[in-house]
Protein backbone atom coordinates (compact mmCIF):
# COMPACT_ATOMS: atom_id res chain seq x y z
CA UNK A 1 0.00 0.00 0.00
CA UNK A 2 1.32 3.32 -0.93
CA UNK A 3 1.68 5.44 2.05
CA UNK A 4 -1.11 6.85 3.89
CA UNK A 5 0.45 10.58 3.23
CA UNK A 6 0.17 9.95 -0.22
CA UNK A 7 -2.02 12.26 -2.02
CA UNK A 8 -5.65 11.24 -3.53
CA UNK A 9 -5.14 11.13 -7.16
CA UNK A 10 -8.84 12.76 -8.98
CA UNK A 11 -9.22 13.04 -12.50
CA UNK A 12 -12.14 13.66 -14.97
CA UNK A 13 -12.23 15.21 -18.48
CA UNK A 14 -12.14 18.33 -17.12
CA UNK A 15 -13.34 20.41 -15.13
CA UNK A 16 -16.46 18.66 -13.64
CA UNK A 17 -15.02 16.04 -11.58
CA UNK A 18 -13.16 19.59 -8.95
CA UNK A 19 -17.56 18.72 -7.23
CA UNK A 20 -16.34 15.74 -6.20
CA UNK A 21 -12.46 17.68 -5.34
CA UNK A 22 -14.95 20.24 -3.44
CA UNK A 23 -16.58 17.41 -1.50
CA UNK A 24 -13.60 15.59 -0.50
CA UNK A 25 -12.15 19.23 0.98
CA UNK A 26 -15.35 19.55 3.11
CA UNK A 27 -15.23 16.27 4.64
CA UNK A 28 -11.49 15.27 4.15
CA UNK A 29 -9.71 18.49 4.49
CA UNK A 30 -6.44 16.84 5.66
CA UNK A 31 -6.16 15.12 2.73
CA UNK A 32 -3.73 16.46 -0.59
CA UNK A 33 -5.24 15.75 -3.35
CA UNK A 34 -3.84 15.53 -7.22
CA UNK A 35 -6.87 16.96 -9.68
CA UNK A 36 -6.21 15.98 -12.81
CA UNK A 37 -8.29 17.21 -15.91
CA UNK A 38 -7.89 16.31 -19.21
CA UNK A 39 -8.89 19.74 -20.81
CA UNK A 40 -7.47 18.58 -24.37
CA UNK A 41 -9.50 15.92 -24.54
CA UNK A 42 -12.97 17.10 -22.96
CA UNK A 43 -15.86 16.14 -23.23
CA UNK A 44 -15.60 12.06 -22.95
CA UNK A 45 -19.59 12.07 -22.83
CA UNK A 46 -20.09 11.61 -26.40
CA UNK A 47 -17.04 9.14 -27.33
CA UNK A 48 -16.73 5.41 -27.75
CA UNK A 49 -16.06 3.10 -24.99
CA UNK A 50 -13.06 2.05 -26.89
CA UNK A 51 -11.63 5.85 -27.01
CA UNK A 52 -12.60 6.63 -23.47
CA UNK A 53 -10.83 3.85 -22.28
CA UNK A 54 -7.74 4.75 -23.88
CA UNK A 55 -7.71 8.32 -22.22
CA UNK A 56 -8.98 6.80 -19.07
CA UNK A 57 -5.95 4.58 -19.11
CA UNK A 58 -3.75 7.51 -19.96
CA UNK A 59 -5.16 9.98 -17.14
CA UNK A 60 -4.42 7.12 -14.54
CA UNK A 61 -0.86 6.21 -15.76
CA UNK A 62 -0.03 10.29 -14.87
CA UNK A 63 -1.57 10.18 -11.38
CA UNK A 64 0.26 6.52 -10.43
CA UNK A 65 3.53 8.09 -11.81
CA UNK A 66 2.68 10.76 -9.54
CA UNK A 67 2.52 8.59 -6.53
CA UNK A 68 -1.08 8.55 -5.69
CA UNK A 69 -2.29 5.99 -2.65
CA UNK A 70 -5.65 5.80 -4.64
CA UNK A 71 -8.04 7.16 -7.88
CA UNK A 72 -11.23 8.44 -7.72
CA UNK A 73 -12.73 8.66 -11.25
CA UNK A 74 -14.43 11.75 -11.01
CA UNK A 75 -16.34 11.36 -14.27
CA UNK A 76 -19.35 9.08 -14.62
CA UNK A 77 -18.81 8.67 -18.46
CA UNK A 78 -15.36 7.32 -17.64
CA UNK A 79 -16.95 5.14 -14.59
CA UNK A 80 -19.21 3.51 -16.82
CA UNK A 81 -17.33 1.97 -18.91
CA UNK A 82 -13.17 1.99 -17.56
CA UNK A 83 -13.30 1.50 -13.38
CA UNK A 84 -13.19 -2.48 -13.50
CA UNK A 85 -10.84 -2.44 -16.30
CA UNK A 86 -8.66 0.03 -14.37
CA UNK A 87 -9.03 -1.47 -11.07
CA UNK A 88 -7.68 -5.22 -12.47
CA UNK A 89 -4.93 -3.29 -13.98
CA UNK A 90 -3.70 -0.89 -11.38
CA UNK A 91 -2.15 -2.02 -8.21
CA UNK A 92 -3.71 0.59 -6.15
CA UNK A 93 -7.47 1.25 -4.64
CA UNK A 94 -9.75 2.48 -7.36
CA UNK A 95 -13.19 4.19 -6.66
CA UNK A 96 -15.59 5.47 -9.36
CA UNK A 97 -18.44 8.22 -9.59
CA UNK A 98 -21.56 5.64 -9.91
CA UNK A 99 -21.73 2.84 -7.50
CA UNK A 100 -21.37 5.31 -4.67
CA UNK A 101 -24.29 7.04 -6.37
CA UNK A 102 -26.46 4.27 -7.16
CA UNK A 103 -25.73 2.92 -3.77
CA UNK A 104 -26.74 6.56 -2.31
CA UNK A 105 -30.07 6.24 -4.57
CA UNK A 106 -31.15 2.71 -3.89
CA UNK A 107 -31.06 3.57 0.02
CA UNK A 108 -33.27 6.87 -0.82
CA UNK A 109 -35.66 4.72 -2.70
CA UNK A 110 -35.70 2.56 -0.08
CA UNK A 111 -36.37 4.88 2.75
CA UNK A 112 -39.32 6.59 0.67
CA UNK A 113 -40.68 3.55 -0.58
CA UNK A 114 -39.96 4.16 -4.15
CA UNK A 115 -40.02 1.47 -6.88
CA UNK A 116 -38.51 3.80 -10.02
CA UNK A 117 -35.73 6.16 -9.61
CA UNK A 118 -34.47 8.51 -12.43
CA UNK A 119 -30.80 8.99 -13.81
CA UNK A 120 -29.87 12.03 -15.28
CA UNK A 121 -26.12 12.24 -17.40
CA UNK A 122 -24.47 12.29 -20.61
CA UNK A 123 -25.50 10.58 -23.70
CA UNK A 124 -22.42 7.93 -22.96
CA UNK A 125 -23.24 7.58 -19.08
CA UNK A 126 -27.10 6.76 -20.60
CA UNK A 127 -26.29 4.67 -23.12
CA UNK A 128 -23.77 2.52 -20.91
CA UNK A 129 -26.36 1.12 -18.88
CA UNK A 130 -24.13 1.77 -15.88
CA UNK A 131 -26.51 2.90 -13.44
CA UNK A 132 -28.96 0.04 -13.95
CA UNK A 133 -26.58 -2.45 -14.03
CA UNK A 134 -25.07 -1.25 -10.87
CA UNK A 135 -28.47 -1.21 -9.22
CA UNK A 136 -29.66 -3.95 -10.11
CA UNK A 137 -27.18 -5.14 -8.24
CA UNK A 138 -28.44 -4.36 -4.98
CA UNK A 139 -31.98 -4.15 -5.27
CA UNK A 140 -34.34 -5.96 -7.38
CA UNK A 141 -36.92 -4.57 -6.78
CA UNK A 142 -36.32 -1.16 -8.18
CA UNK A 143 -36.18 0.43 -11.77
CA UNK A 144 -34.13 3.07 -13.22
CA UNK A 145 -35.00 5.17 -15.50
CA UNK A 146 -32.43 6.50 -18.15
CA UNK A 147 -32.46 10.01 -19.42
CA UNK A 148 -29.94 11.76 -21.31
CA UNK A 149 -29.62 16.01 -20.61
CA UNK A 150 -26.35 16.83 -23.05
CA UNK A 151 -27.10 20.42 -22.59
CA UNK A 152 -26.71 20.76 -18.92
CA UNK A 153 -22.44 20.21 -19.15
CA UNK A 154 -22.51 22.97 -21.50
CA UNK A 155 -24.89 25.22 -19.22
CA UNK A 156 -22.61 25.16 -16.40
CA UNK A 157 -19.52 25.39 -18.73
CA UNK A 158 -21.12 28.69 -19.37
CA UNK A 159 -22.35 29.84 -16.04
CA UNK A 160 -25.55 29.68 -16.75
CA UNK A 161 -26.54 27.99 -13.59
CA UNK A 162 -29.78 30.51 -13.31
CA UNK A 163 -32.91 32.02 -15.19
CA UNK A 164 -34.85 30.84 -17.89
CA UNK A 165 -32.60 29.11 -20.16
CA UNK A 166 -31.75 26.60 -17.29
CA UNK A 167 -34.97 26.32 -16.08
CA UNK A 168 -36.57 25.38 -19.23
CA UNK A 169 -34.17 22.99 -20.39
CA UNK A 170 -34.15 21.06 -17.18
CA UNK A 171 -38.16 21.03 -16.66
CA UNK A 172 -37.70 19.59 -20.58
CA UNK A 173 -35.46 16.83 -18.89
CA UNK A 174 -37.12 16.10 -16.07
CA UNK A 175 -40.79 15.79 -17.70
CA UNK A 176 -40.36 12.36 -18.77
CA UNK A 177 -38.63 11.15 -15.42
CA UNK A 178 -41.58 12.73 -13.25
CA UNK A 179 -44.14 11.24 -15.44
CA UNK A 180 -42.41 7.86 -14.99
CA UNK A 181 -43.29 8.36 -11.35
CA UNK A 182 -39.83 8.03 -10.33
CA UNK A 183 -39.26 9.03 -6.39
CA UNK A 184 -35.56 9.64 -6.43
CA UNK A 185 -33.26 11.07 -8.84
CA UNK A 186 -29.44 10.74 -9.01
CA UNK A 187 -27.71 12.71 -10.90
CA UNK A 188 -25.06 11.14 -12.79
CA UNK A 189 -22.74 13.64 -14.14
CA UNK A 190 -20.43 15.10 -12.06
CA UNK A 191 -21.49 18.64 -13.46
CA UNK A 192 -24.60 18.99 -12.32
CA UNK A 193 -24.51 19.17 -8.51
CA UNK A 194 -23.79 22.98 -9.59
CA UNK A 195 -27.53 22.82 -10.93
CA UNK A 196 -28.65 20.82 -7.59
CA UNK A 197 -31.23 23.53 -6.14
CA UNK A 198 -32.69 24.46 -9.70
CA UNK A 199 -32.82 20.55 -10.40
CA UNK A 200 -34.39 20.12 -7.08
CA UNK A 201 -36.95 22.71 -7.85
CA UNK A 202 -38.15 22.29 -11.23
CA UNK A 203 -38.27 19.17 -9.81
CA UNK A 204 -40.65 19.82 -6.93
CA UNK A 205 -42.66 21.88 -9.43
CA UNK A 206 -43.39 19.26 -11.99
CA UNK A 207 -44.09 15.95 -8.81
CA UNK A 208 -46.19 18.89 -6.64
CA UNK A 209 -44.08 17.15 -3.98
CA UNK A 210 -40.49 17.23 -3.11
CA UNK A 211 -38.13 14.65 -5.22
CA UNK A 212 -35.20 13.21 -3.17
CA UNK A 213 -31.97 13.81 -5.29
CA UNK A 214 -29.08 12.45 -4.57
CA UNK A 215 -25.37 13.71 -5.59
CA UNK A 216 -22.86 11.50 -6.77
CA UNK A 217 -20.09 13.41 -6.09
CA UNK A 218 -20.87 13.48 -2.26
CA UNK A 219 -21.87 9.58 -2.76
CA UNK A 220 -18.76 9.25 -3.87
CA UNK A 221 -16.76 10.94 -0.75
CA UNK A 222 -18.86 8.95 1.83
CA UNK A 223 -17.85 5.96 -0.13
CA UNK A 224 -14.01 7.43 -0.18
CA UNK A 225 -14.24 7.96 4.08
CA UNK A 226 -15.57 4.44 4.56
CA UNK A 227 -12.73 2.76 2.86
CA UNK A 228 -10.69 4.64 4.75
CA UNK A 229 -12.36 3.59 8.04
CA UNK A 230 -11.28 -0.75 6.56
CA UNK A 231 -8.19 0.44 5.67
CA UNK A 232 -8.47 -0.06 2.69
CA UNK A 233 -7.15 3.98 1.73
CA UNK A 234 -4.82 5.38 4.35
CA UNK A 235 -5.46 8.32 6.25
CA UNK A 236 -3.04 11.32 6.36
CA UNK A 237 -2.44 11.92 9.61
CA UNK A 238 -2.28 15.46 11.41
CA UNK A 239 -4.68 18.57 11.15
CA UNK A 240 -3.17 20.98 8.66
CA UNK A 241 -4.97 21.57 5.06
CA UNK A 242 -4.13 19.22 2.53
CA UNK A 243 -1.84 20.33 -0.80
CA UNK A 244 -4.15 20.79 -4.07
CA UNK A 245 -2.70 20.64 -7.01
CA UNK A 246 -4.32 20.85 -10.05
CA UNK A 247 -3.02 19.87 -13.70
CA UNK A 248 -4.59 20.15 -16.92
CA UNK A 249 -4.09 19.11 -20.47
CA UNK A 250 -4.88 21.93 -22.30
CA UNK A 251 -5.95 25.48 -21.75
CA UNK A 252 -4.57 26.26 -17.82
CA UNK A 253 -5.86 30.25 -17.58
CA UNK A 254 -9.03 29.39 -18.87
CA UNK A 255 -9.50 26.43 -16.33
CA UNK A 256 -8.25 28.20 -13.64
CA UNK A 257 -11.29 31.26 -14.83
CA UNK A 258 -14.07 28.50 -14.70
CA UNK A 259 -12.59 26.49 -11.37
CA UNK A 260 -13.53 29.11 -9.15
CA UNK A 261 -16.89 28.44 -9.92
CA UNK A 262 -16.65 24.89 -8.27
CA UNK A 263 -13.89 25.62 -5.35
CA UNK A 264 -14.42 27.67 -3.02
CA UNK A 265 -10.38 27.86 -1.54
CA UNK A 266 -8.00 29.79 -3.38
CA UNK A 267 -6.77 27.82 -6.39
CA UNK A 268 -3.41 27.15 -6.45
CA UNK A 269 -2.14 27.63 -9.90
CA UNK A 270 -3.22 25.51 -12.64
CA UNK A 271 -0.33 23.37 -13.97
CA UNK A 272 -0.25 22.43 -17.97
CA UNK A 273 1.31 18.53 -18.67
CA UNK A 274 1.25 16.66 -21.39
CA UNK A 275 -0.26 12.89 -21.41
CA UNK A 276 1.09 9.92 -22.89
CA UNK A 277 -1.33 9.12 -25.82
CA UNK B 1 -2.56 21.17 -60.17
CA UNK B 2 -4.50 17.87 -58.99
CA UNK B 3 -7.51 16.65 -61.46
CA UNK B 4 -10.24 18.36 -62.37
CA UNK B 5 -11.87 15.02 -61.73
CA UNK B 6 -10.40 14.32 -58.21
CA UNK B 7 -13.03 15.19 -55.00
CA UNK B 8 -12.78 18.41 -52.89
CA UNK B 9 -11.65 18.00 -49.79
CA UNK B 10 -13.90 19.06 -46.63
CA UNK B 11 -13.25 18.96 -43.23
CA UNK B 12 -14.16 20.13 -39.84
CA UNK B 13 -14.16 18.83 -35.86
CA UNK B 14 -17.09 17.32 -36.27
CA UNK B 15 -20.81 17.56 -37.73
CA UNK B 16 -20.97 21.39 -38.24
CA UNK B 17 -18.85 21.17 -41.72
CA UNK B 18 -22.28 19.41 -43.16
CA UNK B 19 -23.59 22.51 -43.61
CA UNK B 20 -20.87 23.54 -46.27
CA UNK B 21 -21.62 20.48 -47.84
CA UNK B 22 -25.26 20.56 -48.16
CA UNK B 23 -24.51 24.58 -49.65
CA UNK B 24 -21.60 22.91 -52.34
CA UNK B 25 -24.32 19.58 -52.77
CA UNK B 26 -26.82 22.40 -54.20
CA UNK B 27 -24.40 24.98 -56.06
CA UNK B 28 -22.11 22.08 -57.43
CA UNK B 29 -23.82 18.63 -57.71
CA UNK B 30 -21.30 17.54 -60.20
CA UNK B 31 -18.28 17.72 -57.33
CA UNK B 32 -17.11 14.92 -55.90
CA UNK B 33 -16.70 15.42 -51.84
CA UNK B 34 -14.82 13.52 -49.04
CA UNK B 35 -15.60 14.69 -45.67
CA UNK B 36 -13.79 14.08 -42.29
CA UNK B 37 -15.41 14.76 -39.02
CA UNK B 38 -12.78 14.31 -36.55
CA UNK B 39 -15.54 13.20 -33.72
CA UNK B 40 -12.46 11.61 -31.78
CA UNK B 41 -11.42 15.08 -30.71
CA UNK B 42 -14.59 17.43 -30.90
CA UNK B 43 -15.24 20.31 -30.18
CA UNK B 44 -11.89 21.62 -31.33
CA UNK B 45 -13.76 25.22 -30.13
CA UNK B 46 -12.18 25.40 -26.49
CA UNK B 47 -9.39 23.89 -27.24
CA UNK B 48 -5.59 26.20 -27.97
CA UNK B 49 -4.52 27.37 -30.84
CA UNK B 50 -1.71 24.75 -30.50
CA UNK B 51 -3.73 22.02 -30.32
CA UNK B 52 -6.20 23.42 -32.88
CA UNK B 53 -3.08 23.94 -35.58
CA UNK B 54 -1.72 20.01 -34.38
CA UNK B 55 -5.84 18.64 -35.16
CA UNK B 56 -6.60 20.37 -38.62
CA UNK B 57 -2.59 19.10 -40.30
CA UNK B 58 -3.58 15.20 -39.19
CA UNK B 59 -6.99 15.70 -40.67
CA UNK B 60 -5.21 17.70 -43.92
CA UNK B 61 -2.88 15.20 -44.12
CA UNK B 62 -5.53 12.53 -44.12
CA UNK B 63 -7.40 14.47 -47.10
CA UNK B 64 -4.22 15.15 -49.23
CA UNK B 65 -3.51 11.86 -48.90
CA UNK B 66 -6.67 10.34 -50.34
CA UNK B 67 -5.98 12.83 -53.66
CA UNK B 68 -8.24 15.91 -53.10
CA UNK B 69 -7.90 18.90 -55.48
CA UNK B 70 -8.51 21.25 -52.71
CA UNK B 71 -9.16 21.83 -49.19
CA UNK B 72 -12.26 23.54 -47.45
CA UNK B 73 -11.51 24.07 -43.98
CA UNK B 74 -15.34 23.79 -42.56
CA UNK B 75 -14.77 25.09 -39.51
CA UNK B 76 -14.16 28.71 -38.38
CA UNK B 77 -12.12 27.77 -35.28
CA UNK B 78 -10.02 25.70 -37.18
CA UNK B 79 -9.99 28.63 -40.08
CA UNK B 80 -9.30 31.23 -37.41
CA UNK B 81 -5.75 29.57 -36.55
CA UNK B 82 -4.96 27.34 -39.24
CA UNK B 83 -5.77 28.51 -42.79
CA UNK B 84 -2.78 30.22 -43.42
CA UNK B 85 -0.26 27.86 -41.81
CA UNK B 86 -1.51 25.08 -44.14
CA UNK B 87 -1.78 27.15 -47.35
CA UNK B 88 1.82 27.79 -46.37
CA UNK B 89 2.64 23.68 -46.04
CA UNK B 90 0.56 22.38 -48.67
CA UNK B 91 0.74 22.50 -52.24
CA UNK B 92 -3.28 22.73 -52.80
CA UNK B 93 -5.26 25.52 -52.65
CA UNK B 94 -6.53 25.96 -49.24
CA UNK B 95 -9.60 27.64 -48.45
CA UNK B 96 -10.96 29.18 -44.65
CA UNK B 97 -14.41 30.06 -44.18
CA UNK B 98 -13.71 33.10 -42.42
CA UNK B 99 -12.46 35.01 -45.18
CA UNK B 100 -15.59 34.68 -47.27
CA UNK B 101 -18.20 35.16 -44.60
CA UNK B 102 -16.31 38.25 -43.24
CA UNK B 103 -16.19 39.47 -47.65
CA UNK B 104 -20.05 39.14 -47.32
CA UNK B 105 -21.04 40.30 -44.20
CA UNK B 106 -18.59 43.75 -45.61
CA UNK B 107 -20.33 43.36 -48.48
CA UNK B 108 -24.11 43.12 -46.63
CA UNK B 109 -23.07 45.98 -44.30
CA UNK B 110 -21.90 48.86 -47.30
CA UNK B 111 -25.15 47.83 -49.04
CA UNK B 112 -27.38 48.83 -45.91
CA UNK B 113 -25.06 51.28 -44.92
CA UNK B 114 -24.18 49.97 -41.64
CA UNK B 115 -20.88 50.67 -39.42
CA UNK B 116 -20.90 47.98 -37.39
CA UNK B 117 -21.20 44.44 -37.71
CA UNK B 118 -21.98 41.20 -35.33
CA UNK B 119 -20.33 38.06 -35.41
CA UNK B 120 -21.91 35.03 -33.51
CA UNK B 121 -18.96 32.13 -32.67
CA UNK B 122 -17.47 29.77 -30.69
CA UNK B 123 -15.44 30.91 -27.36
CA UNK B 124 -12.15 30.19 -29.81
CA UNK B 125 -13.25 31.82 -32.53
CA UNK B 126 -14.50 35.12 -30.76
CA UNK B 127 -11.27 35.03 -28.90
CA UNK B 128 -8.94 34.63 -32.39
CA UNK B 129 -9.98 37.64 -33.44
CA UNK B 130 -10.41 36.22 -36.75
CA UNK B 131 -12.74 38.01 -37.89
CA UNK B 132 -12.14 41.47 -37.20
CA UNK B 133 -8.69 41.05 -38.66
CA UNK B 134 -10.55 39.97 -41.77
CA UNK B 135 -13.01 42.52 -41.94
CA UNK B 136 -10.17 45.15 -41.19
CA UNK B 137 -8.16 43.72 -44.48
CA UNK B 138 -11.57 45.04 -46.28
CA UNK B 139 -12.74 48.22 -44.79
CA UNK B 140 -11.71 50.51 -42.56
CA UNK B 141 -14.25 52.16 -41.57
CA UNK B 142 -16.80 49.01 -40.67
CA UNK B 143 -16.47 47.61 -36.81
CA UNK B 144 -16.63 44.30 -35.85
CA UNK B 145 -19.02 43.17 -32.35
CA UNK B 146 -18.03 39.73 -31.76
CA UNK B 147 -20.00 37.32 -29.39
CA UNK B 148 -18.94 33.87 -28.02
CA UNK B 149 -22.25 31.54 -27.75
CA UNK B 150 -21.07 28.43 -26.44
CA UNK B 151 -24.43 27.27 -25.99
CA UNK B 152 -25.74 26.83 -29.73
CA UNK B 153 -23.53 24.01 -31.10
CA UNK B 154 -25.08 21.69 -28.10
CA UNK B 155 -28.34 22.84 -28.76
CA UNK B 156 -27.45 22.08 -32.67
CA UNK B 157 -26.36 19.02 -31.62
CA UNK B 158 -29.29 17.88 -29.55
CA UNK B 159 -31.75 18.94 -32.21
CA UNK B 160 -33.10 21.70 -30.54
CA UNK B 161 -33.80 24.16 -33.06
CA UNK B 162 -37.46 25.49 -32.38
CA UNK B 163 -38.96 26.13 -28.97
CA UNK B 164 -38.23 28.47 -26.06
CA UNK B 165 -34.78 27.13 -24.90
CA UNK B 166 -33.16 28.05 -28.49
CA UNK B 167 -35.26 31.00 -28.67
CA UNK B 168 -34.30 32.48 -25.48
CA UNK B 169 -30.39 31.47 -25.67
CA UNK B 170 -30.16 32.79 -29.03
CA UNK B 171 -31.68 36.05 -27.31
CA UNK B 172 -29.27 36.19 -24.76
CA UNK B 173 -26.74 36.35 -27.23
CA UNK B 174 -28.40 38.66 -29.55
CA UNK B 175 -29.20 41.32 -26.96
CA UNK B 176 -25.65 42.85 -26.57
CA UNK B 177 -25.13 43.11 -30.38
CA UNK B 178 -28.67 44.59 -31.29
CA UNK B 179 -27.85 46.95 -28.45
CA UNK B 180 -24.28 47.45 -29.99
CA UNK B 181 -26.49 48.98 -33.01
CA UNK B 182 -25.16 46.16 -35.44
CA UNK B 183 -26.42 46.38 -39.26
CA UNK B 184 -25.62 42.89 -40.37
CA UNK B 185 -24.57 39.69 -38.46
CA UNK B 186 -22.20 36.57 -39.56
CA UNK B 187 -23.16 33.30 -38.10
CA UNK B 188 -19.53 32.27 -37.68
CA UNK B 189 -19.73 28.92 -36.86
CA UNK B 190 -20.57 26.01 -39.13
CA UNK B 191 -23.38 24.60 -36.60
CA UNK B 192 -25.62 27.79 -36.62
CA UNK B 193 -27.03 27.51 -40.17
CA UNK B 194 -29.41 25.24 -38.66
CA UNK B 195 -30.43 28.13 -36.92
CA UNK B 196 -30.96 30.81 -39.58
CA UNK B 197 -34.31 31.05 -39.52
CA UNK B 198 -34.59 31.37 -35.54
CA UNK B 199 -31.72 33.91 -35.12
CA UNK B 200 -32.80 36.03 -37.81
CA UNK B 201 -36.17 35.81 -36.63
CA UNK B 202 -35.09 36.63 -32.95
CA UNK B 203 -32.99 39.50 -34.36
CA UNK B 204 -35.65 41.41 -36.02
CA UNK B 205 -38.19 41.26 -32.65
CA UNK B 206 -35.10 42.86 -30.70
CA UNK B 207 -33.87 45.04 -33.59
CA UNK B 208 -37.69 46.13 -34.60
CA UNK B 209 -36.47 45.67 -38.32
CA UNK B 210 -34.99 43.08 -40.08
CA UNK B 211 -31.29 41.97 -39.89
CA UNK B 212 -29.55 40.90 -42.89
CA UNK B 213 -27.44 37.47 -41.66
CA UNK B 214 -25.06 35.82 -43.56
CA UNK B 215 -24.18 32.57 -43.72
CA UNK B 216 -20.47 32.19 -43.47
CA UNK B 217 -20.83 28.03 -45.01
CA UNK B 218 -22.87 29.53 -48.28
CA UNK B 219 -20.43 32.50 -48.26
CA UNK B 220 -17.38 29.92 -48.72
CA UNK B 221 -19.29 27.66 -51.55
CA UNK B 222 -19.85 31.18 -53.24
CA UNK B 223 -15.82 31.59 -53.18
CA UNK B 224 -15.30 27.94 -54.33
CA UNK B 225 -17.10 28.97 -57.51
CA UNK B 226 -14.92 31.67 -57.91
CA UNK B 227 -11.95 30.20 -57.49
CA UNK B 228 -13.46 27.64 -60.28
CA UNK B 229 -13.54 30.53 -62.41
CA UNK B 230 -10.86 31.76 -62.13
CA UNK B 231 -8.92 28.09 -62.62
CA UNK B 232 -7.55 27.90 -59.09
CA UNK B 233 -9.83 24.86 -58.42
CA UNK B 234 -10.46 22.27 -61.19
CA UNK B 235 -14.19 21.98 -62.38
CA UNK B 236 -15.67 18.21 -62.69
CA UNK B 237 -16.91 17.84 -66.30
CA UNK B 238 -20.37 15.68 -66.58
CA UNK B 239 -23.59 16.03 -65.18
CA UNK B 240 -24.04 13.08 -63.09
CA UNK B 241 -24.14 13.87 -58.96
CA UNK B 242 -21.31 13.47 -57.80
CA UNK B 243 -19.87 10.84 -55.18
CA UNK B 244 -19.83 12.02 -51.04
CA UNK B 245 -17.86 10.08 -49.09
CA UNK B 246 -18.08 10.62 -45.26
CA UNK B 247 -15.54 9.75 -42.93
CA UNK B 248 -14.96 10.18 -39.22
CA UNK B 249 -12.90 9.45 -36.69
CA UNK B 250 -15.22 8.12 -33.81
CA UNK B 251 -18.86 6.87 -33.35
CA UNK B 252 -20.12 6.58 -37.03
CA UNK B 253 -22.99 5.38 -36.20
CA UNK B 254 -24.01 8.07 -34.12
CA UNK B 255 -22.46 11.15 -36.86
CA UNK B 256 -24.75 8.66 -39.45
CA UNK B 257 -27.72 9.05 -37.14
CA UNK B 258 -27.43 13.07 -36.68
CA UNK B 259 -26.21 13.95 -40.06
CA UNK B 260 -29.25 13.53 -41.77
CA UNK B 261 -30.34 17.13 -39.89
CA UNK B 262 -27.96 18.86 -41.84
CA UNK B 263 -27.95 17.18 -45.45
CA UNK B 264 -31.66 16.54 -47.55
CA UNK B 265 -29.43 13.41 -49.50
CA UNK B 266 -29.80 9.94 -48.80
CA UNK B 267 -26.55 9.25 -46.73
CA UNK B 268 -23.51 6.73 -47.66
CA UNK B 269 -22.07 4.83 -45.06
CA UNK B 270 -19.79 6.70 -42.40
CA UNK B 271 -16.80 5.06 -43.05
CA UNK B 272 -14.59 4.96 -39.35
CA UNK B 273 -11.02 5.89 -39.81
CA UNK B 274 -7.83 6.73 -37.72
CA UNK B 275 -5.80 9.60 -37.95
CA UNK B 276 -1.73 10.21 -37.04
CA UNK B 277 -1.55 12.14 -34.08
Amino acid sequence: MVSAGAPLGVFDSGLGGLTVVRALRRSLPGEHIVYLGDTARVPYGTRSAETILRYARSCAAELTQRGVKALVIACNTVSAVAVERLRAELDLPVMGVIVPGATAVVRVAEQHGAQRVGVLGTLGTIASNAYPRAVAQLSTRIEVIGQAAPLLVPLVEEGWLEGDVPRLAVRRYLEPLVAAGVGALVLGCTHYPLLHGLIAEVATELRGAPLPVVDSAEATVTLVEAWMREGIIGQRAGGALGRLELLVTDRPTSFAEQAGRFLTEPLPEVELIELRP
